[in-house]
């Protein structure tokens, strides 16, 4: 299995303001990615989690359990966010963890649509909690190619 | 007229991240505000912009003209953001800039609602340019109350 830390260092290399965020790879178990970050450097002023933030750590969330699968399958291909909606239910007042998992039968036809014509895409959703809250609701669509 | 100096103070003190973006207030003539951020801290895995960076310049660019609204009708309300899409047209290459214009009419319904029940919701539209080509829209609904 690939490991999350390897995952953790590309997000912080590649995409530097996730460095900045303090976002790090909470667990996964090969079909649940779970990212978290610290509300500290992510707070609003009304010292709770910026929207912003919470956006960055739902669409990192669903790119990194992508990357994982991908590279499971030893497909290592370009994946980008194409269309996105984010949905808040209650403020995140503590430290937000995102939680992003697969549903094997949607991943499988997407990696035969993306093995027959080299590109493909995939609708993730991701919730954000606190505590054991659903503080926030993010779908997005992501294309892979190259 | 609100000054925009001190919009760019709020969010680089009130959303430490955006100060971590580098997001700077480029113009505001009372009815359109710009916010630009430079590319360098907002890079992703394929050099381009990220799209949780572009998803933060877009809502704080919504999020800062109701401020200056606001704040020019002597209202000072909480205004969060309650659901918003963000579209990707094309990659950002260079620095990206993001652009909301009011609809007056459509402020001036907002302005009633909230005076008359304390709480009130406007839909307001960002697009981040790269030149002359939008390569994102982003559309967002604002809760204001308080």
């Amino acid at each position: 299995m690939y490991r999350t830390a390897a995952l953790e260092l590309i997000l912080h290399t590649e995409i530097p303001i996730s460095k900045a965020m303090g976002i790090r790879v909470a667990s996964y178990d090969g079909s649940r990615l779970k990212l978290a970050a610290p509300l500290a450097p992510n707070t609003n002023h009304k010292s709770t989690a910026f929207g912003g933030s919470l956006y960055s750590l739902a669409v990192l969330c669903g790119w990194g359990l992508l990357h994982l699968k991908l590279a499971e399958a030893k497909l290592h291909k370009h994946i980008v966010i194409q269309e996105s909606t984010i949905r808040h239910l209650h403020p995140v007042e503590h430290d937000p963890h995102a939680e992003c998992r697969l549903d094997n039968d949607a991943f499988e036809h997407f990696l035969r649509t993306l093995k027959k014509h080299g590109r493909a895409r995939l609708s993730l959703d991701v919730t954000i909690s606190e505590g054991k809250r659903p503080a926030v609701e993010f779908s997005g669509r992501y294309v892979v190619n190259g």
